[in-house]
């Protein structure tokens, strides 16, 4: 099991895609114009190497866009979710998706405008929905939630009311907090939960 | 006040850009890449006639949406929103923008995908808000509805929620009827309305 070329390669071929990824989100956080060559200077690889793992920008933007949501994923899954009350478990969750989105929140406007098919889109939410969706079909299987509306229905709903929250505030119109309380309550709601 | 030739010429501007909307429906919901030409012949207008009203396709295109609000806009007016309950009321004013944007849906789906700005887009759902925004304060202000969260927040849950239904019978997940069942209990929901 000592370590081939092949397998240093390919280690070294991982590393350097993880850093082009590292230097574009902070890049592109601060200026979402900065260019490929600021990129790679910013991971300590030359252009090539970049277009080696991403043959165009907008082949980088989108796999920023998987990187960080996969990053979102990660924070849901380690809150936790099959623990506890699901409606407790669900808020854990929307507040793990939120505080990982709110790291970038310049970042993900302007990522969120790219045009991008809605089968792009529901592909790489497919994982998000997922988690939400065992939550949710476990509150309605325990009788927490009401089990009147189908759970896909539901998971919609929460996706929603999400980025409703998130718009209200981006927009001055709520404050962070109050768009907080306004989406936790009108959620757990729309699950059929009346008492909170 | 016998008609002047001014008069006339305005009446029959009136007359020329209605013909064209009228067209540009009608043809742009069968083929949403009808050309102006086809749209001018079915209007019985010159080419000319149709760029003198609308520089270009894309404010035909643009005109055409906003003509669409209107009716929608008219339509829900006709339910006569400020009468009786305001749940009632409120399923009244969705029903009649459910019809109403029912009728041209391919249309509908295809301008809705249109590149336009986020605020082109709250200037058009301006007024169908606003009268979303009515029922919902005068349900608050009678103590029918919840009023613990911003009416405006509530508005905007009640059109994304009226997105997300029709989207799930645009997806073929859920028929006509179970997104329409869905959509309404879920908004009763949100609204703090626990009996309906």
């Amino acid at each position: 099991m000592s370590s081939s070329p092949t397998r240093n390669r390919r280690a070294d071929a991982r590393r350097s895609r993880a850093a082009i990824l590292a230097a574009a989100v902070e890049l592109l956080d601060s200026d979402p114009d900065a260019s490929v060559d600021a990129i790679a200077t910013a991971a300590g690889v030359s252009r090539q190497t970049v277009y080696a793992h991403f043959p165009s920008r907008d082949r980088l933007l989108a796999a920023v866009l998987d990187h960080l949501t996969e990053e979102t994923v990660a924070a849901m899954e380690a809150t936790g979710p099959g623990g506890g009350p699901a409606a407790e478990a669900l808020l854990r969750l929307l507040d793990a998706a939120d505080r990982t989105a709110g790291r970038h929140p310049a970042l993900l406007a302007r990522l969120g405008a790219l045009p991008v098919t809605a089968r792009d889109d529901q592909v790489r939410h497919a994982p998000v929905a997922e988690l939400l969706e065992r939550v949710i079909r476990r509150g309605q299987a325990d009788g927490e939630f009401d089990a009147g509306l189908p759970a896909q229905w539901l998971v919609e709903v929460t996706i929603r009311l999400a980025h409703a929250a998130s718009e209200e505030t981006a927009a001055g119109r709520l404050s962070k907090e109050e768009s907080r309380r306004a989406f936790h309550t009108t959620l757990l709601r729309a699950l059929g939960i009346t008492a909170s």
